[in-house]
C-alpha cells in the first residue's frame, strides 16, 4: 500500500501535483529537539523548481506550514504534520493528457493501478513534486543527525555522458559534504562546471533531457547499525530510494564494479588506526552483512533522463486504444538529477534516522 | 529489526549456520493451494551446496520438515513453518574466528551489532545458509505465481570478468526462463559454458573467488501492480535483494546505462499490439512510476566475490585490538553467484506475490 | 509509536487541541468510491462540541478541508489528507496547567512521556478533539461499508447510574441502527430520555461529570472475517477503542456476564434458517475464535466520567514536586459518552473496513 | 493477517493442535540476556494440560526445543525459534467433527475463513494449545522484565459464580504476585479454595464447564510508557488478550464500574509520597491517556466457559446444511480460566516488553 514508511519512525506522505496541497506526517521523532527553520528553508530551496535555467520554469514558494507536533520551536514528540499548498498550477496544460499516455511517465500504470480514478493532472500523486514534503522531513532528519555527528551529502557523479570524480570513500569528510550544498551544481570538480551545464543545456535546446548518477556519502555512523534479514542498511536506503521518481538503479561501495574484482582484491582488510578499527579499502561502502562497519557509507543512484520532453513521441490513447503521437506541453526540467540529489540525501537521512532509532 | 518481512504476506526467518536448525514461517498464503513437493525439492537442490566442484564441499541434505500450515498436501491458510536441521557442521573450523575478523564478512559489524553475543560459528545468522529456508518459501511462491501465469527466471549476466548476453527484455518468454533452471550453470549462451567455468575454477585454484551479475526476468504480470510511495515494485524487490548476503547493487531495465541516454532515446514509447498495450523498448524494465506497465520486469543484481578466500589477509583481533593476519580455513564457494541466483529468483517471487496480494 | 494504524488500510493522525490544525491521512481506500459529503458533515456534527447544554460550550466549525486523494468527488486511491483548522482556542485557560497536573487526565503521563516538551494546552495531542479527524475517516468508512450492506450503530447502554436496554443481539436491524443517528441522545428507549438528561445535567450543576457505557452493533458482515492470532476481530476493534480517550473497558457479546454462565448455557447453538446458518443465542457477539460467524457483532465500551470537573481536587505541581489543589477552569462536557459514541462507531467502521480488505 | 505481532519486538506464531509441531519465532530481544531455563520449564508447566483433575486429561510434555537465537545460554539478538512437537494426539477423536460444527468453537468461522482447507483436527490453528509457545515467549519476557524490576502476576477474580477478592490496586507488591505462581489454584483468599474447586468439579461432573475472570497486575513500571494514538498501553494489552481463545472482555482499573462513578469520585488525585508521585486511588489502573502513570497496572479479562462440553447440543452439518445434534467427545477442561491465566500474564509481559522497547 502507498504512503507509509518506517520502523522506528513513521512517515506518511500525501498530495497530488495540482490538488489543494501536499504534505507529510512524521511520527517518532524524539521530543525536545530545537528546530533550525533556516536550515529547512535552505533545503527546501535546494529542491525547489524555477531557480535557474537548468530546471523547470514552474515556480512554487514551497512554503511549509506546520500544523502540529512542534511547540515553541521544538519537537513535541507527537506527530508532525507539514503542508505545502499548491499555488502555481496550470491544470489546463495537462487536460489533453487524460487519455494520451506520456512515454516514460506513470500515466499508464497509474491509470490501471487506480482504475482510472487517479488525479492525472501534472502526474498527480506520481509527480516529483510530492518529494517536496519528503525534503522537509529530510531537513529535520539531517539536523537531528548532525547533532549526533552524522553528516550526509551528495554530488553528481555523472550528468548524461559527462563523468565526474568519485568521493574519496576512505577519507570522506564533513567539509566536502557540506560544501556541496552551497554550489550552483553539486559537483566535486569545479573545473567541470561548464561542461556539465553544457550537457544539460544542449539537451534543453533540443527539447530533450539527460539523466545522471548521484553519489551520496554518509559519515559519522558507528559500526553495528542495521540488521541482516530483512532490514539491512542497504535494504532500508534502497527501499526509499526506489520511491523517488526516476531512480532506476542503486549500488553501494564499489557496486557493480565489485563483481569484476577477485575476493582478494575486493575484501576490505581491517587495520587499527590508533584505537579505531578501519579498512584499507571501502568496496563495501561502509556496510558488510547489511550492517555498518564504521567506514563512510557510499552509494550511487541512477536517475533516468526526465521523461517529459518536447520532442514528438509515439504513444497510445488509453481510451480509444489507438496509436497516436504526442508532443508534451508544459514546463519541464531538462535534467532532474540535480534536484533529485536533494531527495537522495533526504532518503539517506530518513533511512539512517530510522535505523539508529533511539541509539 | 531483523527477521520479518512483507505486507500482504509475512515471512519470518530464523537460524544460524551451526545452530540446531534454520527455518521460516510464512503467513498469508491463500488456502487450498495444492503443493508440488518435487518442485520444492528441485529448487532446494538448485541452491544447495556441494553439488559440484564449482561450490563449497559442505554437504547438507537441506531436507525441509514442515511443522504446520500444510494439511493433506494443501496450504491451510494458517502460518506455514518449515525447518531444516543443521547436520554437517564442523564448528571447530571456526573457533579461531571468534576474535579475528574475516575481511568482507559480517564478523565485525555483527560483533558490534549483537554486543559480542552473536553465534559466530560459520557466520551464524549472517551465513548465506540462512537463505535455504527463503528458497523454500520462494519455491512455494513460484508455484503459486505460475498458476497465475507469472514466470520467473534468472541467468548469470556476468561471472567475474566474463560477460554474457542480456535477456531479450521485449520478448522474454516462459521457455527461456524455465530452461535456465535445468542447466549446470544458468547462462544464456551455452557456448560460453567453459569460459565461465574457467573463470570460476581459475580463481578457486588460486584460493581466490569471483563475483558476478545475476539478471532476473519476470513475465506475465499485468499492468497496475505496485505503489508510488513507498512500496514501488523496485522498492519491494530491492528491499529483499539487499537482504541476500553479498548483494551490492541492483538496477532495473537499462539501469545505470539509462542515465547515459537522452530522454528521447530512453522513453519507452507505447503502441497497440492488437488489443495489448506494449512498448517498443523496455528501458524501464517493466516498471514506471514504481508500478508495472505490463512489459517483462528485468533487473540485475551485483553479487560480490565470495569473501571467504584461502589467501592470507590483513585484519585485526577485535578482542586485543591489534593488527593480525588471517588465512580463512573451511570449505567455501569460489563463486557464490550461481547459488545466489536461486535466491534472487526467490526474492523476486516473494516480492511479486506480496505485491499482488489477493489480486 | 504514536500515530499510525492499520493493515489493509493505514491511517495516520495528527494534531493538538490548540495547535494550528488537526487531521488525518488515510491510505488504502479503493479508487472510484463517490463520496457523499453531506453524510460526512452529519457525522462530524454528531461528534462536534457546543451543540446543546449536554456538552462543552466550546464551538468549533470542525470544517474539514481535503488536501488530497479525492478528485472530482471520488476517491482516487492515493492518500487522502483531511485537515481541520483550530479556531476557537482559548489558550490562556490552560496556562496555569503547565505544571499542575489535572487528575484523571494525561497531563502527568504525557509530561513524562514527552520529556516536558508536549504541547500542554488543552490536553494537546491527548485531547478528545483529536478524534474529530478520526470521525471524518469513519464517515468515509461507514459509507463504503454501507454500499457493501454493512451497517453500524451505537446507543447509550447506560449513563452514570441510569441503565438502558440492550440491543436485540439476534435480530438487530438496519432501521434500529440508523434511527439512533438522528436522536438528540442515542438511547433505545425514548421514554428514558428525561431520566438520562437529568443524570447528566444534575452532575453538570454540581460541577461534576458522569460516565457511561456505549453499546455498538454491526450487521451485514459475512462469516469468516478476522484471524485467530493476532488480528482477531476483537483484537482489532479493541486496539482502536482503547485509543479513544476515556475508554476503560470493552466486552463482546455477553462479555463479563458470559463468565457466569455454564458452557451449556453460553454456547451459541447453530441452526439452519433456510439456507442461512444462524445461532439461537449470541453470547459470542458474532465472533468465535476471533472470526465473524455471520451473526450481528455486539460490543460495549466503558466511558469513564469526564476528567475535567469544576470541583476542587488534590494534585501535585510537577515542577516543584509539591502537593497542591486545583479547580479546573475552561469549558467541559459533563458527560462525554454521547460524543464518544460517534467515535466508537467510527473505530468499529475503521476496524471492519481494515479487516475485510479487498473482500 | 494471522501470525505476526509487535513493534519493538516481533513474534510469529505457528502450529496446529494435531500437526507436526507448534512454535514461535521471537525477534528483537536484546543480546546477552542469560536465560533461566528452569524458570521457563516452570511457566510451561503452569499452562500445561493434564496436571490435575481440574484440567483436560491430555498430557503433553510441552518440551520446548530451541532451534536458534540462543547461544551458550544467552540471547544472541538474532531471531529465537522455539518448537514443541505434538505427541499425544488422538486425531480419531475429532474425525467426526469435520462437518459438524461445535457450538462456541471456531469450527464454523474457521471453515469459512480458510475455505474448508483448515486443519480441523482438535481445533487446528484455533486450539488453545497454540498458546503454549506464547507462554514460552512470555517466560522469556517475564525474566527480562524482572531484571528491570517489573513483576507480573494474576489471580482468579471469579470462577463461574464464585467471586474472589480484588488485588489491592494501590499497594500491590511483588510478594503477592509471585506467591500466586506456586498455588494449586491462583486465588488470593486461600480459604475459598474448596469453594472454587467445587464450582469447577460440579460442572465437570455434569459434563459441563464454567468460565471465570482473571485479574492481572503489573508493578514496577515507570510513568511515561505508551502512546496516545494508536498504541496505548490498553490497546497493546487488549490486542494481545483478544488473541487468547475464549477471552470476551477486558477492563482496566475500575473498568465498567468506573462508568458508574462521578468524575469527582473517579479521578485519581495525585500526592507526593516523598519524592514519588502517587495517586490516592487507582481507578485508571495505572494508565491515563493510554500512558503509564507509575501506579500498578491492573486489568481483568473475561474467560468464557470452555466451549467443549459433553452435553448434547444442537448444531448444523456444514456440508449437508442440515440441523443435527452433537455430543463432543475427547478430553476437555471443565474450566480453562486457571490455564488461560498464565497466558494472560504472558500477553501482559509481551505487551510491556514491546512497549518499553529499549527504555
Amino acid at each position: 500500500m502507498s504512503g507509509v514508511w518506517g520502523n522506528n519512525m513513521k512517515i506518511s506522505i500525501f498530495g497530488e501535483s495540482h490538488g489543494n496541497g501536499i504534505g507529510i506526517v512524521i511520527n517518532g521523532l524524539e521530543p525536545g529537539f530545537e528546530i533550525d527553520f533556516d536550515y529547512i528553508d535552505k533545503e527546501m530551496e535546494r529542491r525547489a523548481p524555477g531557480r535557474n535555467n537548468l530546471s523547470t520554469a514552474r515556480k512554487e514558494a514551497d512554503k511549509v506550514e506546520i500544523l502540529s507536533g512542534i511547540f515553541e520551536g521544538k519537537v513535541t514528540g507527537a506527530p508532525i504534520c507539514a503542508v505545502i499548498k499548491n499555488i502555481d498550477t496550470r491544470s489546463k496544460d495537462y487536460s489533453l493528457l487524460k487519455d494520451v499516455m506520456r512515454p516514460g511517465h506513470a500515466d499508464y500504470p497509474g491509470l490501471i493501478r487506480y482504475d482510472g480514478f487517479n488525479d492525472y493532472r501534472g502526474g498527480g500523486h506520481f509527480s516529483g513534486r510530492i518529494t517536496a514534503p519528503l525534503v522537509f522531513a529530510g531537513a529535520l532528519a539531517k539536523q537531528i543527525l548532525e547533532k549526533k555527528g552524522i553528516f550526509i551529502g551528495a554530488h553528481l557523479k555523472s550528468v548524461g555522458k559527462v563523468e565526474e570524480a568519485y568521493f574519496d570513500s576512505i577519507n570522506l569528510n564533513k567539509e566536502t559534504l557540506l560544501s556541496l550544498r552551497g554550489k550552483e551544481l553539486p559537483i566535486l570538480e569545479d573545473k567541470n562546471l561548464e561542461k556539465v551545464k553544457h550537457e544539460i543545456l544542449s539537451a534543453k535546446m533540443e527539447g530533450d533531457s539527460v539523466g545522471g548518477v548521484v553519489e551520496c556519502g554518509i559519515i559519522g555512523l558507528k559500526a553495528g547499525i542495521g540488521d541482516p534479514f530483512f532490514d539491512s542498511v542497504e535494504s532500508t536506503i534502497a527501499h526509499l530510494a526506489f520511491s523517488v521518481p526516476g531512480i532506476k538503479g542503486i549500488e553501494f561501495g564499489a557496486g557493480f564494479d565489485y563483481t569484476k574484482m577477485r575476493g582478494s582484491e575486493g575484501n576490505d582488510e581491517y587495520y587499527m588506526d590508533g584505537k579505531c578499527i578501519k579498512t584499507y579499502s571501502n568496496n563495501n561502502g561502509g556496510i558488510t552483512g547489511g550492517i555498518t562497519n564504521g567506514m563512510p557509507i557510499i552509494f550511487r543512484a541512477a536517475v533516468k533522463p526526465t521523461a517529459s520532453i518536447i520532442k514528438e513521441q509515439r504513444t497510445i490513447n488509453a481510451k480509444t486504444l489507438e496509436d497516436t503521437k504526442l508532443v508534451v506541453q508544459g514546463r519541464h526540467d531538462p535534467c532532474i538529477a540535480q534536484r533529485a540529489l536533494v531527495v537522495i540525501e533526504t532518503i539517506a537521512a530518513l533511512a539512517i534516522l530510522d535505523l539508529i532509532g533511539g541509539k
